[in-house]
């Protein structure tokens, strides 16, 4: 039986746009740190163990992409310096870190535990990605989600 | 200010160890392609595009890693193949792929709108992730979230 999937492109997939951004470890990894509150180069370096020439890339990288933005700091008796801050498109990626998160910890994580835990800032309790519809319903069952072809779906060409 | 989270260790980040196999765009691709059903080599060369080395070299990580499984099947007069299928924990990276798929979305889509819309089984509604902390609240701002040391948290050595 052929995969009804098979009958649209993939040439528009927003996935695949996503992952070109997001798909490379170290991305992921930097971006980990600004929502840490790590933003300057140093301490990333320091942190991460990114080799110099990779972070100055990947930072660049998501400064082109729009998901971080650069501003300007200086300490006393140094010269400016940059750091770096999550734009709202930046700001908009913490649903799928609390995802790769979720799952990390699951599958991942030491006997000790998961080393990071997302908090409500109001009542300090753990913070869980869920899946709802708009209907309202909670999608708990992996095998209730359908993919459907979207409003911009194409038809494969052969 | 020293940022609080340059005290911890990142050793045993389960980000970094969940980008470690995810980290690539390929294979978040093949995920992709397996979630639409689409579960056989051929068809996930067509369909991608992927070099036929590097989407062998994915599905063997992929099925080494737990994320995919392996199963058999024949088609009339050929020789036993095998077509690819989620694991358990495979299928819990559906938070993760909505998540990733909203996001490109609403920043990287083509005029005409997404391709690809996932759906609710029962009602076929569109199903979207919402961050939801243990207390009942819903999180909407990106700021109400904060990270905090988990139960495996180690302080990191200099």
């Amino acid at each position: 039986m052929k995969p009804e999937a098979l009958d649209w492109s993939v040439e528009n997939c927003t996935i695949g746009r996503a992952m070109a951004i997001l798909g490379e470890r170290w991305t992921v990894v930097v971006l980990r740190e600004v929502f840490n509150g790590v933003r300057r180069f140093d301490d990333m370096r320091v942190r991460t163990g990114i080799p110099r020439q990779v972070l100055t890339n990947r930072l660049a990288a998501l400064v082109e992409q729009g998901v971080l933005r650069r501003e300007p700091y200086r300490e006393p008796g140094a010269r400016v310096r940059h750091e770096y801050r999550l734009t709202p498109m930046g700001f908009d990626l913490w649903p799928v870190l609390v995802a790769v998160l979720a799952w990390g910890d699951r599958y991942l994580a030491d006997p000790e535990g998961a080393p990071l835990s997302v908090r409500h800032r109001d009542c300090e309790e753990p913070v869980r990605v869920a899946l709802r519809c708009a209907a309202g319903h909670e999608v708990t069952e992996p095998r209730d989600l359908v993919p459907r072809p979207g409003p911009g779906a194409c038809r494969r060409v052969d």
